[in-house]
């Protein structure tokens, strides 16, 4: 299906759903743009979980969310429980503004579902040739390295920069050793996980990723520096935003598919402000020093090729995922 | 030795190479203040590889930080081939002044050298009640995944932020698997080090730290994710400051000890801006879960330990310390 049909098409389910028309475009574009992508498991793939949770209540999806500016370079954002991209969307002239007169600027959202990819929205920063760099919390399914109890979410970061004469360089990463939808499809599928992917109920480590889903955990990826990323994750998602911790989302009362309501921090900053350091040219240079060096594909490839079929061959969606669409029409 | 009996021995030996009294004060105090806590490392045991360097005239003792205010919230330094200590501590007050106004800044040092632990650069921020993230790069010697030929430095990346009624939070870790003085140690030791730490010559994993010595490499901490830290710190260290990549810094002049010239990338934002949300007092709530999750040690525990041996007996220096350092009085 052509990109924009399918934005379309998932606004029209959105709007079915009661959300107002500005939130709807916003969702239905971010998630048109993870299928698009290659970017499955946040793609049409949640469309299901979204209504679920719509129609249960949880959340507010009628929310507006409510600016704070006191005119200085931090900016915080009350999502009012309704999503983080819809939060972002709303700021965004404001932080773009902010950003233009300072050079860098922060955006600290609380009270908001983050129920995508983060990489969407640091991307379109890059784009305009700024340095992106984000942070989102979720809830509680990772231990920290020696413990039982999970305390951080999958907690990603997503970093993206212009790129001289390539698409920007753009990552975004679980602080988690793997992705939790990765531990689900290797239990369905019968595989063993790496070592260090997680434990079992006792606290255990575990290569089985049954034992990680029934009582277990996931690790931080990278051992202890990983448990530093995903606790300071936590700190500036949740403790610096006035969000949720992993742990305290309160899910007593929770009805639908599970999202959490936390809290997201987000930096940009202009790298040519104070004269052109050729900055864009120079990631680039990087860029292919590390390519020559022998890391056959950097963060971002894979999307950018996914991007381009899709853009020639249409967003690839099976006849399951158009059955499920059309059953929300 | 009475903590600033050492740093005044120190300062004397940096006066006594000719640096200037407040560069001498600043470097003194670091170090000594690494060495309080039992950052051995980047303790006395570095003072011959400060004097080589010094006395070669690779860099610049005399260099005097240049600022360049434009009023923004990006403040950019030339440290003009001194030390980022030096930097950092000269623009500190106009940095402070633009959080207080603004709530978020970020300070940009080139032509830097750092040649100590990055975690007494954010520290003090963290003490004043600020959120303190710096990443400095180095010289290459860490290989992409995949590859064989080092393009990052161990890029360190460190964060410090309050605790309520505890020290502050404060980490700081290389993005390579292992620090390079402890393949050095692994070496002399004749220990062999854990899978996924470097790489021999030719590219080929190994867990012989003579092999990483000899032509080969570390690899970055975490696999690929680990890999894109690396490769972003070099991004906002070099490509953002103006600094150079690990792989630019140029040796053929070089004369004295190996301290690269590079880049510092400083972001400071003040977490009560905008109103009380308990910042601080919920970091220490986190800390307290993530130590009742079953983690034992959090990061810098260790040397809040040694901070406090040290005020109860003294720094700790061995004969052999007190006699090199007494040999360049």
């Amino acid at each position: 299906m052509p990109f924009a049909e399918l934005v379309a098409l998932l606004t029209r389910i959105f709007l079915g759903q009661g959300l107002p028309e500005r939130t709807a475009q916003v969702l239905a574009t971010n998630c048109a743009t993870c299928q698009r992508d290659g970017g499955f498991s946040h793609g049409v793939f949640r469309i299901p979980a979204y209504v679920s949770t719509l129609q249960s209540g949880w959340g507010n999806p009628q929310a507006l969310p409510v600016i704070e500016d006191d005119g200085g370079t931090l900016i915080r954002v009350d999502a009012q429980g309704g999503f983080a991209q819809v939060a972002l969307d709303e700021a965004r002239p404001l932080l773009r503004a902010r950003v233009e007169a300072q050079g860098v600027a922060v955006l600290a959202i609380r009270n908001s579902q983050h129920f995508s990819a983060l990489w969407p929205d640091v991307e379109p920063f890059a784009e305009e040739g700024l340095v992106a760099l984000s942070v989102v919390n979720s809830m509680a399914v990772v231990v920290p390295p020696g413990g039982k109890t999970p305390v951080f979410g999958t907690n990603p970061m997503a970093f993206a920069c212009p790129r001289a004469g390539q698409a920007p360089y753009v990552w975004d990463q679980a602080s988690s050793a793997l992705a939790h939808g990765d531990v689900q499809i290797a239990a369905r599928e019968g595989h063993r996980l790496a070592p260090g992917t997680g434990v079992d109920a006792e606290g255990r480590p575990t290569d089985d990723p049954g034992a990680i889903l029934n009582g277990g955990a996931l690790l931080p990826f990278g051992g202890h520096k990983g448990a530093s990323i995903a606790m300071t994750i936590e700190i500036l998602s949740a403790a610096f935003t006035g969000g949720a911790f992993s742990t305290e989302v309160d899910w007593s009362q929770h009805p639908g598919a599970k999202i959490p309501l936390t809290g997201q921090f987000l930096l940009v900053a202009d790298p040519d402000r104070g004269g052109d350091l050729g900055f864009a040219q120079r990631v680039a240079a990087l860029s292919d020093t590390v390519r020559d060096a022998g890391q056959d594909r950097l963060p971002g490839d894979r999307r950018q090729r996914l991007r381009a079929e899709s853009a020639a061959k249409g967003v690839p969606l099976s006849q399951a995922d158009l059955d499920m669409l059309n059953g929300y029409l």
